[in-house]
């Protein structure tokens, strides 16, 4: 249990030691080149669509990606910077109110120029200033750049799973159903029973010690009484899930919140986000197009009413997000991620009895906490104290990463958050109990 | 700080001692005529408009209220109770799905029969049955009818304040703008200064005990661990929103919540709701008419989002429902109450000094704390357990009653929700922050 | 047919005799007592609903025609005249731009005071004035009051019809489905056969003549050629509606226009507004509550599109109206009327083969034609000229009056009109054909 | 004056003579690379997008005029043809109800497969059995192709002027404004004046007589009546409607109909579409980009809510579509066409007195005539049916033909109809008044 409190100061990317020029670099292209690698098999129309107000198309996300280094780094310390095009601002900022005029959300999949071409030729630029700048920076200045390229690359990260979270939605709005990258057999059969761990009541300690790059949200630390609960090992599977679909999971309105239920009736839900039913039988939209249910995998693309409602029928309830952070605070982070090439979540596998599995990667894990400040919290000043802050209301947090998520940017303090309704993101369900 | 927990079972509503008939009589009566009371200045055309979905008609409430009782009393513990109209109970359940089909409730301003004269004569139906039965009871029938009868009386209790809150919405969207009653002169001038209240860190106990009449939502009593804060004497004052007005509080985006700017934006807010800009000159509709703001007074009817803004400006935040609730179980339960008649908030009066004052009455005060279930909390079976649970999302807890509250109504524990952009409620401020 | 060409500035009401004030007052009270005949039945609650943006309260008929005159004779006759109340000018303006601001049209229905005793009340002291106005005026200011006390007359008729209209639409929105007046059986049984009257191709003349009041839309008289065709003896029935829907006539999109078939789709529509299927058996509301469909009486609440698809369906189309007129210029003026107490559309009975039934009263008749100006038609100046000219768009004309028109209100060259998708008010289907 | 009544079996493009197969296979391929002509400056990602409902991506216009040529000809005269892709026909068709099941329209640009390049590939191949087909045909499989081929080819080029229309909205919305071709200079200065020209009153035959492709809404022919009138010599200029507008147009109800009005407050009305004011001077959005508004020009882009405001304000009105057609039969088909390369409407040249100019191409002419069937109209059979008549309704009817036509696509008696409120098509006003 860590016990260092947090300056809210040093919230934002803070690293102790300033990485050598090189290092910077390295890490730059590394996580740069990958945004590009997810777009390898896309062609410059799949680039341009917003299939609804949350979406973004590919081309955006790819350009507020270089913007982000553009408007907080270039032009921070490369006084002589000259902008790519004097409009791209405007184009590209996405939310920071305090960096200028932007475009409307909702429209950004009805501009066809810049060209998927020029998109590209904009992060090439921006890569070729930021190299330049990080070789040439003195170590007073990697002072300087350090937090800000360390909030950078997470924020690329986190439009790496944008990304795919997007595209995949674009392909589905598609009768034809394209197919964003061919299946990879996990090669695994079955899935590990269900078991629960318990932890004991107590006073601890939350929320990011400082030590390496966090969110501003994640901090400060703090701490918290937990009474003692049981966490279920693994995600909720598909077969779970249908499970409670065939014993009326979504005609039953006393499994539901009031909200959720008027979801239910207003718009027709009757399963998980992408399945459809062909003829009585489950099918499911992937990144590998369609196919159908597989009991074993995690159940995905439910959302925080189905997630309640399911954990109401199975006579259990979500975890709060410090039961989840108190319970992967010991777990290795492994699992899942991007990098293994699944684009889906796997069965989880056996693990020795009492053992949690599927804590990192795999689906994001719904919390039935609400979004809201760290006791001390304040944003930074700045555009950049838009980053979190202020989306703190009508939300709720999601633990672990997923499938989507780069390997090195998960954490167990790491919190994300969408609305109640929201569906289109990598999420799943872990039940939590009394004991 | 309380040490018992309370078993679920008990949440609602289950007093230790079984009362005698008449003295259930006595309290069902006084409780039931102050419902009519409230309605002594109107008319029946009155009764019947809805504004708003959220708004219900007089008529309806004074229905729903007797509805209640016909459902959860007399038709459990009268097996030949005849109802008094067969449609009246699809008419007039609100939300229990558990207990049959209903009206749509954006509808039910468009229902100009049963008229207002009807109405009453149901209310006086059901009264004479229910005062037959509590009469007639026996004690093992009254420990049965008694945490129903509390339940059913604290339900008639809302809806007085609901009726209070409806009917100025009402009146307010008739340009002719109609008194509901004349004005009671407090008799105060100026108001108290503001000033700061302490409390230090540690694992309090929250919740409510058991002992005497509570909603399941208060419970079970549980403890959290509280860092220390301070908690602000009074309410916010119109003259100190004013100050946040003139300083340009509508217009700065980073003062607001993501949400709110966009409602800010989207739908034009510049001043607290009912407020109206004549001339220059910041006038408020209230139960007594149209006159103009009074600087002393509790500013009222802002939403969540509002008084979060306020907050961040004045450079502080909104307490925690634990932290309000720590900090009003040794205050005692005093204050502007309905029964004293102002219908409007009025004037802190001076306190010895580091004293909180206008807990109790006056206004609600909103929380930073979604409405979420306590740990270990689950509904009751059946319908009424459909009463507080199911609406535990996306909405904040308020606390400590208002001036539309009747005294007896009130507890330290008791939990409002709204959700972060309701405004009609009678709503204020009460600021914290850390030491 | 007639040959005299009408001035536009006698487009209306420009009786060529000036009547005496005895007669003008006579005419004056019988117009007016009959609206109030028609609140008979109404309990004050039942005045103040408004269902649907469309419908305006019964309180707001009764004091919209009472403003009429206010507006347009009092305040122009009388320097002196004190209007009843100042705000009520704002209330009570329907459309009238040039005669000032006025209420929001959908709110009509948020307004509980003036209360209905209060509404009579200004009724009264409206009648009081014009009385004392119409029998003080000397023939001079009788010849200026005259045409505006006709059109003033004309336009409290036509208030009386939409009362009839409206108060359908409040009681049937209450799920207890209340009575406005029992039936009046018309002991008729069976129908009139179907029979074709033809015409001769020709160019005739159209439009009113100008002797006796008319409004301004039925002038100028002006010339039309119409090829030959032939016009249906009655109105369609409910049997034969029940025949086009058992041919799969909501189904079918050939039958119908491209606009309607879409609102077939996306509102469902599957039978004439009004219509409730009882377990497989169709029954309508009725002013006298509802009843099973009775197949003799002619289709009452079709909306153009359906009107439309009916004609196709049956091999027909719908009428012009300039058919509709020739047709109806040689057929006697009468039929069943509001004063004939049926509040319903009556079978047609027998007539001598090839004459035509039903042209006036039952039912207002659609026609195909679009609802726009006669060759040479320009408003009268002033807020009067916005009486008809303004809707000239997106509207089609109906003919002939319904059993809610008074019968001295009705012409040969009336039009009615309104939009394609409207259905509250009694508009039934007249088949015309080629030869 | 024809005299030629034209049979409706005859309604759609039957020519008298059959054409050799070289003449087919010529002018099919004339008009079909037209349409890829249009898209030279275009690049992938411009084909993609849908900016409003009424939009529809360039890619579906090309794939979409190809599923006509698939669907109406190569299946029915080649019964061995294979479709080039099974789920072209869901995509591509637009609203033939009877040609199967499609896709929504609003989600037209939410596909981003098929590419770009392999929608032309469909061309290709829809091409090559195409001219396969009209090489091999004898004379009998001729004579059943050639109107098809027709209707077809005509189809084709309303849809030259939709990808026009709509690659201007797509443009227009992107915040850099890129130009579809640079402009090409008229090389005029000034404008004629506008003169008026009388026709006298009379039955006058109208519609198409027949002879030479016409759509079956120009048919039957018919007579009408026509009172005498006078036509204005010219289209309105943006000079005119710079007065109109600095006289208050879009202040003073009075000169708008009311459903007009109600647009001009809800939506903020104060210049045509495309007009943007830069600090004061009125710019427009032109397919070669931003440029300032020219005086001289026609203005376009008026909805018939503007153009009938502004007939208002001139002491004038709309045309009827005969008044139209009359005063169109004795002018020669010559003016501003697609082939001429303006992409704009240009000033018209000085014609000698009394003679009227610009009646063709330039802009689409709004009548005050609904579009409705003329007399003894019946759509054909089958699919095509579909063509024009339903959607008989809530339209107005245009004549002329603009600068987006070609030029052998128009004649006097062509309908083109829009919605009242519709304004990305290239509409022009010209005045017409009573004698």
């Amino acid at each position: 249990m860590a016990t260092t409190k947090q300056h809210p100061a040093t919230a934002i990317g803070l690293s102790r030691e300033i990485p050598d020029s090189a290092a910077m670099a390295e890490r730059y292209q590394r996580v740069r080149s990958f945004s590009e690698k997810l777009c390898e098999t896309l062609v410059p129309e799949d680039y341009v669509i917003q299939t609804m107000p949350d979406v973004s198309p590919t081309k955006w996300h790819l350009a507020h990606m270089s913007w982000f280094f553009e408007t907080f780094i270039l032009k921070e310390f490369r006084p002589d910077y000259e902008t790519y095009h004097p409009d791209f601002a405007y184009l590209f900022n996405s939310y920071y109110v305090a960096a200028g005029e932007r475009h409307c959300r909702p429209k950004r999949g009805l501009v066809s120029r810049p060209t998927v071409e020029n998109t590209f030729k904009y992060r090439a630029y921006v890569d070729r200033h930021m190299i330049e700048l990080l070789e040439s920076a003195d170590m007073e200045m990697r002072a300087g750049i350090a937090p800000l390229l360390e909030i950078g690359l997470n924020h690329e990260q986190q439009h790496q799973e944008l990304i795919q979270m997007d595209i995949k939605h674009v392909l589905t709005e598609n009768p034809l159903r394209p197919v964003y990258r061919d299946r990879k057999d996990p090669g695994v059969s079955g899935t590990a029973p269900l078991t629960w761990k318990a932890f004991d009541e107590g006073v601890y300690w939350f929320g990011h010690d400082g030590d390496g790059f966090s969110f501003d949200n994640e901090g400060p630390q703090h701490r918290q009484f937990i009474e003692s609960f049981e966490l279920a090992s693994r995600l909720v599977t598909c077969g779970e899930f249908l499970e409670f679909m065939q014993d009326g999971g979504y005609e039953r309105p006393d499994l539901w919140l009031s909200e959720g239920w008027a979801k239910v009736e207003n718009e027709g839900w009757e399963a998980p986000f992408y399945w459809e039913n062909h003829d009585g039988k489950w099918m499911l939209m992937t990144l590998a197009g369609m196919r159908p249910v597989e009991e074993n995998e995690p159940v995905c693309h439910v959302n925080y009413f189905e997630a309640d409602a399911f954990a109401r029928w199975a006579g259990a309830r979500l975890p709060t997000e410090f039961e989840w952070e108190l319970a992967a605070r010991d777990v290795e982070i492994e699992g899942n991620f991007v990098e293994d090439g699944y684009y889906h979540p796997i069965p989880a596998t056996h693990e020795p009895n009492g053992q949690l599995s599927q804590m990192f990667g795999d689906l994001w894990e719904w919390t039935r906490s609400s979004y809201a400040p760290y006791p001390g919290y304040y944003p930074i000043e700045g555009a950049l104290g838009e980053y979190n802050g202020k989306f703190m209301s009508n939300q709720y947090v999601l633990r672990g990463g997923s499938f989507a998520t780069p390997r090195d940017h998960i954490r167990p303090t790491y919190r994300n958050f969408f609305p109640s309704d929201a569906c289109w993101q990598f999420s799943g369900i872990r039940l939590a109990r009394e004991v």
